[in-house]
């Protein structure tokens, strides 16, 4: 068995390749270990689900997670508040996880893992975070024969590269910022949006089965994936794209032609210099209306547009003649490309235009903040609605899909009807 | 020779048990290096003296201590401004130092320890410290006879475990926080209050020579250390204990029962879990008065108590259902238990309700807060109390013992007579 | 070819001695990488430019210098705005040097210089940069017979001693200060006042060609070294110097003699004692007129004067009966002394006095800040005179030397003539 690790997270430079790995096995298996009490908001679980559920793709087993808390000594002892671990167990199934398991039975009395806790504490004996699983068992005994082998449909995707993270672990551009902080951006303004992503890697044929497709710096690439990547422009595909895309070739040399290389004909400009931003800029006119986050930083590329349009220019007496943000349209299709690191503001507009630009809708965007929805097909075809409150307040929104009945509760729920969510709870509508 | 050195100020782990090594010396020694100009406080002096006296318990020899300057550059330069050397040597044999000897004759004039400054400068003139040096010997000279091999009689002590240090440096849970840092805010607490107080050791068979036992969190602990704790409470002790105390045995393995095993009976609760604090929280209703000071951190034990009497509550939604500390009464005396890390203003509280169950009187704490008061016994069997400014402006006070002479000045002192000491003065009040 | 590299503007400790290594040179080199964008002041140029100057001292050839940017990772790039590098080529040949090359022509492709990007980028095609390189080139084919072999006459030179930077990294006396940050404060207030230097080392036998030494912490020096110092100011020279000059001899070893060992006659003072200041202090009421920046920090000598006059005091109760800076006449000169560390305004403040006093012109200390004007005499004997603006905004100024030519626009240029230099441009004039 091979289980993804939290490094994946974290986006440390390695040689293991998942993609590679998973093709050995019958099902991918991942531990996900994330934040609880308050740190508690599912991102890591969906990050993590989608990372795994797509290198087959397929369903796959969480074969660890927090139990009680965490840790290799006692400062990061974070036991989950009331009804957290239920909500994590089905944040898991929703994105395609056939098990869940934790790590582990019961506490170690010795060594390195002491302090990383089991579901029995030291003392040996049931407990609060006992009683939970046991509810947690209790409800997938009942709902499991539903939620077993679902299916994901998304419509877009982050395109992966692992070649890119570590390219730029050799030639950093920022202490701060790097290939997995802006992966993690995308992916957390996808996420506060309620849009599900699924993932992509440099490998995948599929790339049509997707509207949108996300692409962190490629500083990595072979001539063969950019071709790819612009074939599916041509054909009517959407990306979305971050600056250092197309520098390199599969070796780690920088391309001797203008920048960006094969992709200076979808992206529809070229360059020849770049900066670091020695402070953050503004963009000339707030074209975006961000306000107080209207501000880029740590990188600038001088770009020269051909056939691209300029979104937006930096306010700065030297950077202002190069544009900062520019879409092409190139065939049926659109890339949209971000020459700077952009505040999180401006990125959630600009995936919000990228979004609209592929027909996705962004009807659960509308949800409270705290509230996240999931959403799949059953093995028997039927579609699945989860809604989860990722918080310790009650929560009411208006279900929007169509009638169904809850899997946890057996109550039905119409559309358009009102539903309060209790703190960290959770309901499983499927659709009739 | 051995000496105790500033390490044993530092808290670092250590395999080096100063209660065994103790065993097979005639006289313990000790080198005390501590703040000097503004830094002076006079805390270090008392901690190590107390450390190095409560070993045997006996009188000891203050080996190395600041004649100039200290360190290994010349980044740490702080030369003592004037009678703060004097005051320095009467705090340590008012300790129950024999000797105090200086680290060194003259300034090296190469190698690690040119800047670990001597009585004498580079220049091997006489100088200012010199000068000091000589009227500590003149006054030496005048009242050592009645100051040599006096007695200390304390009513508190502090448990000092050194298998805890290690214990809880393999398994920390605060970067800022460790069981060293909790001894010292005990100490100082006691130290601003005017209480002096000797240690205690695990081996140590005289508990019952005190009326209060501070116990820093005792991680490490045999049954039988935990089962002596539990007489000596149920005989008439007080015990003030800190969080963490009894989660381990001796051989730092975790206990296998209901947490904190055998403290359990005298501490009056049990508990199975516990949290690291991601933030400050106050105790609900502010119970001792804490006002911006009401306020706990690092860890909470989640607490329930069978016989304890709950004495605050966090104010949280979720760890509110918890007692933050609790008092038990067990026998004839009071164990009060402090499952989390108090704000200074809430342990010196706290401190003061242990002080007052205990008996002891509080009567040195109305001094003003510069004029340090340590009592004694001359060998010949008169009460010694000695009155220490540390600070550089006059301090008034009234003096509140019994009537006497002062050794240095040859004045009487009368009981209630108003005293005025000078900056950085001191008077050595022998009662007739 | 042995070509002074950066490590000597950080200052860091090594056995190479560039005054030793030149004397084996026909022509000394230096890689001078500075500054760009916001950061370019100029400053490390004429820093650099004097060093290396001064070792034989000679004409000289800057082997390296920034193209687009430099960098072993892309965390430091710094392409130049528009007219930054011709300034900065010209700024180099203002100082000394017979030529500037660049690293390097194009761009590597690959390892760890790939982002010290040369002229060319990595698409090797002509770019901005390329075009500012040639518009120097033709600018130098006109000008250049002009300035090649140009001389310099400064008045004022800064005393370099490895032997005390070597000295004082085993023993430092500060995190944030040593030799070279207090070296480099002298040298940034000279170029603020528009006061061109020279370095004299101790091998050197020309002092008497300088109005004013400055001497930086001068902790390492032979009785040999300090006795011509004393010579230099019996005979009518300057001399500002920074504390703990003379504590070592040669061998690193401490003076067995009252500091500052053979500097006691020429400065008028002896001390005993010193210590690092915990905070800053102010000196007793602001004799420098210096407000919000009457502050001295990090050390102080206990200076005891015996012929020198205080001319400042720290405003403190200990520290206060000791002067922080004193000044001796003694034979023909002068000699001050600085015991502390001051604040750049404190500097300035005492290096005006000390070129005063020297006889030295303040008068283009009066041009506007960003406006820099570097002075030679071509190899014909002509006076030269250089105006820099290190600035993006238009500076205003008058020109105060003789009627003369502008050797790039061959205009001619009167005395006491109002002149606009554009952003980031210059004018050369050659006085006829």
């Amino acid at each position: 068995m091979f289980a993804l690790s939290p490094r994946w997270q974290r986006g440390d430079p390695t040689d293991v390749d998942p993609y590679e790995i998973t093709k050995a096995l019958d099902i991918p298996s991942v531990n996900i270990y994330h934040g609880m009490q308050d740190s508690f908001t599912g991102e890591e679980i969906a990050y993590m689900g989608a990372f795994v559920r797509s290198l087959k793709p397929s369903n796959y087993l969480v074969t660890e997670t927090n139990a009680q808390t965490t840790g290799w000594s006692s400062e990061w002892q974070y036991p989950p508040y009331d009804g957290q671990l239920r909500l994590a167990a089905f944040a898991n199934v929703a994105d395609g996880a056939n098990l869940v398991a934790y790590w582990h039975w019961h506490s170690l009395h010795y060594g390195q893992e002491t302090y990383w806790k089991g579901v029995l504490a030291h003392d040996l004996e049931p407990n609060r975070i006992y009683g939970e699983v046991t509810r947690i068992a209790q409800d997938l005994k009942k709902a499991g024969p539903d939620l077993v082998n679902l299916k994901k449909k998304n419509k877009v995707a982050i395109l992966y590269s692992l070649d890119s993270i570590n390219g730029l672990s050799f030639m950093p551009f920022d202490k701060n910022t790097n290939y997995q902080t802006i992966l993690n951006q995308f992916s957390r303004m996808l996420y506060n949006l309620n849009v599900e992503a699924d993932f992509l890697y440099p490998q995948s044929r599929n790339f049509e089965d997707y509207s949108l497709v996300i692409v962190p710096p490629l500083y990595i690439a072979s001539d063969e994936l950019l071709d790819h990547l612009s074939a599916y422009v041509k054909n009517g595909g959407h990306i979305l794209m971050a600056f250092k895309s197309g520098f390199c070739n599969e070796n780690s040399t920088v391309r001797w032609t203008l920048a960006p290389g094969p992709l200076r004909e979808p992206a529809g400009f070229y360059y020849q210099e770049f900066s670091n931003l020695a402070k953050p800029l503004a963009l000339k006119g707030d074209p975006f209306k961000a306000g107080s986050e209207n501000q880029v930083s740590v990188w600038a590329e001088f770009l020269i547009p051909e056939k691209a349009k300029p979104l937006a220019y930096y306010d700065h007496p030297f950077f202002g003649k190069y544009p900062a943000v520019t879409r092409n349209t190139y065939g049926k299709g659109t890339l949209t490309y971000e020459g700077t690191k952009l505040s999180d503001k401006l990125q959630e507009k600009l995936m919000r235009e990228a979004l609209s630009l592929a027909g996705i809708s962004l009807t659960d965007s509308l949800l409270p903040a705290p509230v996240k929805v999931k959403h799949a097909e059953s093995a028997a075809g039927e579609p699945l609605h989860f809604y989860f409150n990722f918080s310790g307040r009650p929560q009411t929104f208006v279900y929007s899909y169509p009638d169904g009945i809850d899997l946890l509760s057996d109550k039905p729920i119409k559309k358009a009807q009102k539903i309060t969510l209790a703190p960290w709870d959770l309901i499983i509508v499927k659709v009739r």
